[in-house]
């Protein structure tokens, strides 16, 4: 197959302006970027008041360090709901630069299963994560300039939660010591930068339903202890509107086409470990009044993606979830069977049955929140008839091929079909498993013992005394995130598989009272990847002409 | 007056196909950012045969720190020209973030004479900053990745040169140590960021002449010294074509409006000290190719802006300088009189007379490049009749007042008129004052002396070392950049108005191979800004409309 690069470049992209004109959507109401690009003004979400499409939330097994197709597979189950008929709509998360230049060279889905143009979605796009880098910096700067004019608000500045961000994979900036070089520069201090994808600004905006709402969450983020008044907000420095304001454009979703030039929504990018790793509600919502089925990916696997779109995402907008897609390949079915990862390739069915206890964990947990289930087995090449069947026979629920990545839209057909005869005949009965009244430590409880599998949950001293802080502060019976490890459904990424019976440990926690969730650490996470000893940045190259390379 | 956000407001702005249309630049060469912004491929530049305009280049007398208007003359003028008849468009810088949220509050010109939209303008514009900040970190990312994957270059980590960039004023950024918290994060090392304006990525794109010239350039840039090979440039890490990948979009020249619907080309933004300080060079082309009359806008003073734009730019862009406007007022001709800052709104007419000194100089500078001149006396409202007079008398050229703050277009047809008949009926001699062939020494020395007016030049010991490392190096011969500071036509910001015959200092160099020069630096220069105690931030503020306030 061609890289993905080179068969962006063989489709045909369509004017944006027909793409908007299918979903009736008004001309005025679109700011372009371009021919191919547009923003869809946020607040005509008010005036979509026709029946709501059906939600169809796409997520994974846990997978192997290269990922098993999520994107791949929504983009593909969207084109293929389009080709039999339904008018659909995706809904993904915009990627990060850091990802861009580190490993992957680029993520707007892949093979025959892409949104286009793919340059720009991966570079730059709209300016959202750069007007999110901004907003979050400004924080920065205002707080250390105000510690530096005289620190009114009496910020600790020990315990100032608030680091710096950058949409750029660069180890070297997970812990730096700022404001060196004499009184002129300010009071040094411990900082770091987190990529972008990290920031609670990214979460804030992925949750807020306008600018209102948005300008008077970020008023609520939480940046820093002070020595005598308690916490300090953004509000406190005065700043929330200035903030907002560098938002203005990335609150708005941006419309782009997939290689089959249907509709799709590529809208914010928060972590689904640190944050809840699914697109702008405002973008879920607006493609739910244009069309009849959306499809939406959730972050990383079950455990963390659709665990949190289930208990928190859909609650705090209001969602219900009709169908889940639960992406698998027998790579990472092999891998959970004990496989090592340069032996993935080589046939061996009795790791495929071995690893199916991960799949079968995932379709448990995802059934507890009463939602209809389908399992889209994601092709490789490398692919046996016999590992295949091995899949088919042992799925606990209805399993269909999916080969969007190699064929469009015609190797989801399937797929599409399975997923509307499941909609349509079984009617959802989803419901969070996790109360929202409980308070922290019951809700804990429930995700790590009847998602993750543990036998019993422990805090830490540092999280015991953070946890009393939040109680203090009114946060104690908040939604609860978790930070924990996407490579076991347990806190420790060497657990593959399906362990349970363990002992969950919680380290710590943190407030995103913007975001509006008080997050849980379960082991070392990761903010701020760094680059490989060759970097994908070394391939990237442009010539005169503007024609990118390298990008796959 | 009303605030520059509401007079913006109450413009009406027509779409920018129109303002293309007018110039006949084709449709299929833009790239819309909404209906009041597009980029126009530079490509186009190559297009272009008709004959070409004249170039007015407006600069400026030593400002107070409030600035004398050369923004607000530059549009006002060619809004004038336009008026009168004469195809005009202006080109002019694009505004930083940092004074934006600093002191400033915005910065696309003022009153009656404003490019359009101001709030897209002032923040985020057409992303361009946000991608030579992204292409500036991914550089220092993959030097210090390198390092840590077994530096094989050799670099140097005491010798490293290339810092990071931000486009914030955020002082605590100003110096940092990076990779502190062991082994995982890299070697630990003093760094520092500077604002996105003095990044040499800025000063690269605003000189390149198309994208493979680009490439070739960011190449060359000097990023380090390896302990054993000599200089390390970009090309050594092999990320030439991904640092110009992110400036796929960046190198295509802004087409905006005024407030009166005339064409503006407002794209790229550099330092006037540590760098070169116009606007892109392929912009102002296109301009040239566009238009019978460009007006183009140096920063910071004469002695800075004007002596880079005519030693430098123009010779690198092989442009051809037809008349200079020199923007005065009399605040800051009062200030050069000796009088106190909180003063100047008092009427002094012998300080006035005294401060014409600075205007005098400058004159006489920049007649050595054989340019006709027309002197813009920007008209504040506390000027009096008498101190008027005074200036119109006193100027060594002809003197027109300038109101396009106040009127608009009005307020500077006799300066357009002026500079029309100037340059009708006085043909230019330009020509640099500055051999291109001549060693460092001897440029630095006519610069000092017959613009800066010092007696003598003195090098630290840094500065011979740093000078006999950049000879060895083969950039003995090289462009030089002075980076002084803009508040005196010295190198001490203390001394106002003409100083001469003093001992002028350079106290160290640096290589800018990419952009094309050296840099020689007399005195501190500040390359990141710091916020003050209020920052204009905390008056910005959108509500559920996105209608902005506080941008001023």
């Amino acid at each position: 197959m061609l890289p993905d690069i080179e068969i962006a470049k063989g489709a045909r992209l369509v004017d944006i302006r027909e793409i908007a004109k299918k979903l009736r959507i008004p001309e005025e109401k679109l700011k372009l970027y371009g021919n191919h690009i547009a923003k869809v003004d946020h607040r005509y979400l008010k005036e979509l008041n026709r029946k709501k499409g059906k939600l169809i939330l796409v997520t994974a097994i846990t997978p192997t360090p290269a990922g098993e197709g999520k994107t791949t597979t929504s983009i593909g189950l969207s084109m293929a709901l389009n080709r039999i008929g339904k008018k659909s709509i995706v809904t993904l998360r915009e990627p990060s630069l850091g990802p861009v230049f580190g490993v992957k060279g680029g993520a707007a889905g892949g093979g025959y299963s892409q949104v286009l143009p793919m340059e720009d979605i991966n570079l730059h796009f709209t300016g959202d994560i750069h007007a999110v880098t901004t907003a979050h910096n400004l924080v920065s700067a205002v707080i250390d300039a105000h510690i530096n004019h005289g620190n009114e608000l009496g910020i600790d500045i020990r315990k100032i939660y608030w680091k710096r961000a950058i949409d750029m994979n660069d180890r070297a900036l997970r812990q730096i010591v700022i404001a060196l070089g004499g009184s002129a520069n300010g009071y040094p201090r411990e900082d770091g930068f987190l990529i972008t994808a990290a920031s609670e600004i990214m979460a804030t905006l992925c949750l807020a339903s306008d600018l209102a709402d948005l300008k008077r969450r970020i008023g609520e983020i939480v940046v820093a202890q002070s020595e005598k008044k308690g916490l300090v907000r953004i509000k406190d420095l005065g700043i929330q509107g200035a903030v907002a304001a560098l938002l203005k454009d990335a609150i708005n979703p941006n419309l782009v086409q997939t290689i089959e030039n249907t509709p799709a929504f590529v809208h914010g990018g928060p972590f689904a470990n640190i944050a809840h790793g699914t697109n702008t509600l405002i973008a879920t919502k607006m493609a739910l009044g244009l069309a009849d089925y959306v499809v939406t990916e959730a972050g990383f696997a079950a455990d963390l993606g659709a665990q949190k779109f289930l208990d928190f995402v859909a609650p705090t907008g209001n969602l219900t979830i009709d169908a889940v897609v639960l992406v698998a390949s027998i790579r990472a079915l092999k891998y959970h069977g004990g496989v090592a990862k340069e032996d993935l390739s080589k046939e061996n069915v009795e790791a495929v049955v071995k690893g199916m206890e991960n799949l079968k964990v995932h379709v448990e947990n995802l059934q507890k929140y009463g939602v209809p289930i389908v399992v889209a087995l994601n092709r490789f090449e490398s692919d046996t008839p016999a590992e295949i069947e091995a899949v088919l026979r042992e799925s606990p629920v209805k399993c269909v091929i999916n080969e969007a990545y190699a064929k469009g839209s015609e190797g989801a057909v399937e797929l599409a079909q399975r997923v509307v005869e499941t909609i349509e005949t079984i009617p959802t009965n989803y419901k969070p498993l996790v109360p929202a009244e409980l308070p922290i430590e019951e809700k804990i409880d429930i995700i790590a013992k009847q998602i993750y599998r543990a036998g019993k949950v422990i805090y830490t001293d540092t999280a015991k005394s953070k946890l009393s802080m939040l109680k203090k502060n009114g946060y104690g019976n908040y939604p609860v995130i978790i930070a924990k490890t996407q490579n076991s459904i347990s806190d420790d990424p060497k657990k593959i598989n399906a362990p349970k019976g363990y002992e969950f440990t919680v380290r710590d926690f943190q407030i995103s009272a913007g975001a509006g969730f008080v997050v849980a650490l379960a082991g070392e996470i990761m903010l701020m990847p760094g680059l490989p000893k060759v970097p994908a940045a070394v391939n990237i190259d442009i010539d005169e002409n503007g024609e990118i390379t390298g990008l796959f």
